[in-house]
């Protein structure tokens, strides 16, 4: 069977015998290789060091591939996934990804819930630096926020930013790195389609400067209401935090502050859902063009 | 100390020593008024037989208190709430609630976490029935959400009804009752500034029709862009959840369906995202008037 598909899939090599981890089945939770999935899962400073991350999911995964990522390993078990739909699936993409057969007792234990669609990948890290970032239109649009602490809300910014399809997300004094799997989880791998990287504010009020990117804050005082700003040219949209709203430093390099109209009871609004109201605006100004 | 508060708040009669639980302090988790709301917190049955519901929370109480509610009882956790506060901040209300102290132990069993504000009410359920609803205005907007599935979007979804003070919400065949504990924590409270009402399919569409109100279902087949509809007249913004979409009942109703242009790789947004940014299309087109 494994000859059939290896004369089928060409772009792929099946290591199933791997030099590092020489097994096609890994059924134990002890296996090094299991170990350091465990750990990169965990701590952010693993991640970092060993330029590696953990996505689970088909659609996540496949969004990685797509979007230029590569994996070291795929691990799937059979339990939930044949190995003629993993390589199916895997066929579609041009991928020097090991693949390696785990049991469900290890599968277990790697996964986030056992409902889970059988499919763990091991990814390779890119760079997320501000100065990797340039645009390709004149009036690039940009989202920018600043030091969200729930993993949830980056996720969800992230599904508004690639449903905008914007030129950029950027992460200002980051609390986590982006491979945080909660992110992942709930970006529903939109953080591999997104252009995100991540700086220092002044650093980044600094490039948006040289850039000549108008800086829209989005805060409670000064504010002109979101709708009567002119987004068509290079704009940036900065959120901060639910609880803290945006620093001084944004707030006092921004080029106009802007305000949503709260005409009910509450005073705010989740970030991710006035994020959206303000990206939204702009791509309408804009014609979705 | 308890003589000297009566005399200061006089619009509100403490019942330290209740007919029905004769205490003013609380110290067993065996007490029938906690047994209660324990039994109300957990079932939607009871919520609905016994026309009460359980809120944790100043603002979620005080939000309540504003939009008409009352409650039976108030409980406070002295170890977080000084009986000082508790007063000082009912004296703003007109409540015949009756004030309990409850010790840590009980507390603790009732609260959602330990960390929250110290403070339980035990509340008067309201109708939300369809023939209640009336509109002041000629051109009224409604959000209409089908069988929404989870109370965080639901709450999600309350939040931003209340920033855009709609006309009503409109629960389509609901899947749980609007005073579930996770939909007034997640809506913080606006599940009691908004008019709420649900209904069957059948007999919301028949209520829109009635009532001139045009139908804009939130579809991906058919649909018009959403900044391209007139939105100025009276008007229903219905969304259906993110895995099965809206219902055929409705898509065959509707007067026009809308879409939200998907220009990245994932094809659908959350629903309180989405749901935003069609409303505040809307508040734009009407100048937040």
């Amino acid at each position: 069977m494994l000859c059939r598909k290896d004369l089928r899939l060409i772009t792929i090599k099946f290591y199933f015998y791997s030099k590092f981890y020489p097994v096609k089945e890994i059924s134990s939770v002890q296996n090094p290789l299991i170990k350091q999935i465990l750990q990169l899962k965990d701590k952010s400073r693993e991640r970092k060091k060993q330029k590696l991350f953990v996505v689970e999911g088909l659609r996540e995964i496949s969004l990685a591939l797509k979007g230029g990522y590569d994996f070291e390993y795929i691990l799937f078990y059979e339990g939930i996934l044949s190995p003629d739909n993993i390589n199916s699936f895997l066929s579609e993409f041009s991928t020097e990804a090991k693949l390696i057969s785990i049991s469900k007792e290890v599968y277990q234990k790697l996964a986030y819930r056992e409902t889970t669609e059988g499919v763990i990948g091991l990814g390779r890290s890119k760079e997320h630096q501000l100065d990797s970032l340039n645009f390709k239109k004149d009036n690039p649009l940009i989202l920018i926020a600043e030091a969200p602490e729930k993993p949830g809300n980056i996720g969800a910014l992230l599904r508004t930013a690639d449903a905008a399809n914007l030129d950029a997300v950027i992460i200002a004094n980051p609390k986590t790195d982006i491979y945080n799997p909660n992110i992942i989880r709930s970006s529903v791998g939109c953080v591999f389609t997104n252009k995100v990287v991540s700086g220092s504010t002044p650093d980044i009020i600094e490039f948006l400067k040289n850039n000549k990117i108008q800086i829209y804050c989005a805060a409670l005082s000064a504010s002109k209401n979101y709708h009567q700003v002119d987004f068509r040219g290079p704009s940036a949209i900065v959120v901060g935090t639910e609880a803290t709203g945006l620093g001084e430093e944004w707030l006092s390099s921004s080029s106009q502050n802007i305000i949503i109209p709260m005409q009910g009871e509450i005073d705010s609004m989740n970030v991710s859902v006035s994020a959206a109201i303000l990206i939204f605006e702009a791509k309408r100004q804009r014609n979705f063009s």
